[in-house]
């Protein structure tokens, strides 16, 4: 929005002006507002997001996730203190698709992190409740917009990986983080593949007391499978920290590895990444809502079934199922 | 279809006797038809494939991959010569988007497996030429059902990794092989990241000469390092063998672990598999069509360029745009 025209055409959505001052209040009245499913809330959210986009993307947004049990809450929080102690202003964000409206998520639960939600400077926010991965990524992407609008600088999104959502995460950030337990092996149970070549960063953590040693040769081993698996010639080959968030080591050091990242990305390097991100975002969007349809569809909900008991058995091609669908769909 | 529904509604395409009973040229007629794009061709080739479905699924299904100069097409040679001097039949076909209806492939060149091509037994296609990866997968899917209805009972699908294509490929196979290079580091360069971890059997070549025992050493390290990032409780772990394509050394041994790789699923681990795969193919045309269907659409035609561009730039928010983009297609 030019000044110009915004002298003209003031936007007045009463939670435009405190949101870009930085009340808290209004940032979570706002993120409450992109999570509803209403009509008439989707219409005001996507007005006031449409105001507040000129005001978006200055932060660096960070991905982390880890296996249960890695002390994920813990890093972030002793993290997010130090980025706070630097000057930064943090906000984190969750994606957990399992969490339903009642229960709620454990991911971004301020009583895991019960120091940092105490701080003026830090936002936590729980995963959005949502039936599809699409839905809560949406949402999710759309908080990150919001909280950056209200002055965060730093934006960190947290899952613990159900389903697809670390590859949700990592289409939406920056740099993507994965947290390692010390011993390696059989503690790496859990960690799907695919998760190890979407991060940009490693960080072996429980460096501390008897496992300082197992933590380095852990790290030490990983370095050696990445290189030998994935050797790149890009601008950024993925590291290997150690850390203990428990104690408080290695915490700076990890900054400093994201501040390395960013320089060998450069901010081209950094906007063509986002643009991309947000083409993708413009393409599973408009994907998601034709497909919704679709399903929706009386007739094709009513066909459905069938189609796709028999094209599982061997009994129809998919390709001729496809057609059926379509054609009741399109009305042909 | 029952006998006694052919008894009293035979199926009358002249392509259809011929090819059940394993004649080359109608086999290969019936592949040149799904790959047409007339509208007449396509409701011909429908129903020949639903005719012809009964007679599908009976064959051993590979992936192979390789970054170019790994000697895939040797590997495919004498592991397809070992495969038909033990009485089967082999088909290989090939997904190489890259390749023009002039150029033709580089993939499934018969010149490049002459030995191969020139055994009864052995059928051997190139790449299907087409715009998209999405109908390119499709058409290979549909050639890899015929093949099968013509009596082969290995059907190789291969491909060089451009783009998208080897999760195209592991997609629709039971089992997914990568061959290596035998001294790993910078001769991996071309490995994309994620092809890694799609791979069930990974297969160190040119393991001869001076570079057998690098050859093992690699093999040695690859599994190192998949055990480490990968370790799982699944009925199967990845395995890394060695073999010289071009001497003859360790093809029978690849085969054998195909079968352990078939004991290990068992015959309702693979129909779960093909089952699963047969749904997504469903949903994935679904998608495709109607994506094609939106983006053909005169209005959306218009309106997009501007909308890709203002959503990579920042200035509009990719939700504001996909419901732009979905009210101008669905008329609203």
């Amino acid at each position: 929005m030019t000044a110009a025209a915004a002298k003209t055409k003031p936007f007045d959505d009463p939670l435009y002006a405190p949101l870009l001052a930085g009340d808290r209040r209004a940032l979570a009245r706002a993120i409450t507002l992109i999570e509803s499913t209403r009509e008439d809330h989707r219409a005001r959210a996507d007005a006031l997001l449409t105001a507040l986009l000129p005001h978006t993307g200055k932060s660096v947004r960070l991905g982390i996730t880890g296996v249960p049990g890695v002390g994920k809450s813990t890093f972030i929080e002793r993290f997010g203190l130090h980025l706070i102690e630097a000057g930064h202003k943090v906000a984190v964000l969750a994606i957990d698709p399992s969490s339903k409206r009642t229960g709620g998520s454990i991911l971004g639960d301020k009583t895991r992190m019960e120091r940092l939600s105490r701080e003026p400077d830090a936002f936590i926010r729980p995963s959005p409740a949502g039936t599809t991965l699409g839905g809560v990524a949406r949402r999710t992407r759309e908080a990150m917009l919001l909280v950056e609008a209200a002055g965060h600088d730093v934006a960190i999104v947290e899952t613990v990986g159900v389903g697809q959502s670390e590859t949700a995460v990592a289409d939406m950030v920056d740099m993507f983080i994965l947290l390692l337990p010390p011993s390696g092996g059989d503690d790496l149970q859990g960690i799907k593949k695919g998760v190890v070549e979407l991060a940009d960063l490693l960080v072996v953590n429980k460096a501390d007391g008897d496992l300082v040693k197992t933590a380095q040769r852990s790290a030490s081993d990983y370095l050696h499978a990445l290189r030998l698996l994935y050797p790149t010639t890009a601008a950024w080959m993925p590291e290997v920290r150690t850390c203990s968030a428990l104690e408080g080591h290695g915490i700076a050091e990890v900054w400093q590895a994201v501040g390395r990242y960013r320089v060998a990305q450069g901010e081209a390097g950094i906007a063509k990444r986002r643009g991309a991100q947000a083409r993708a975002w413009l393409w599973n969007e408009i994907g998601e809502t034709l497909m919704a349809a679709l399903r929706r569809h009386p007739d094709v909900r009513h066909l459905l079934p069938a189609l796709e008991r028999d094209v599982e058995s061997g009994a129809l091609a998919p390709s001729a199922a496809a057609r059926r669908a379509l054609d009741t769909f399109l009305g042909r």
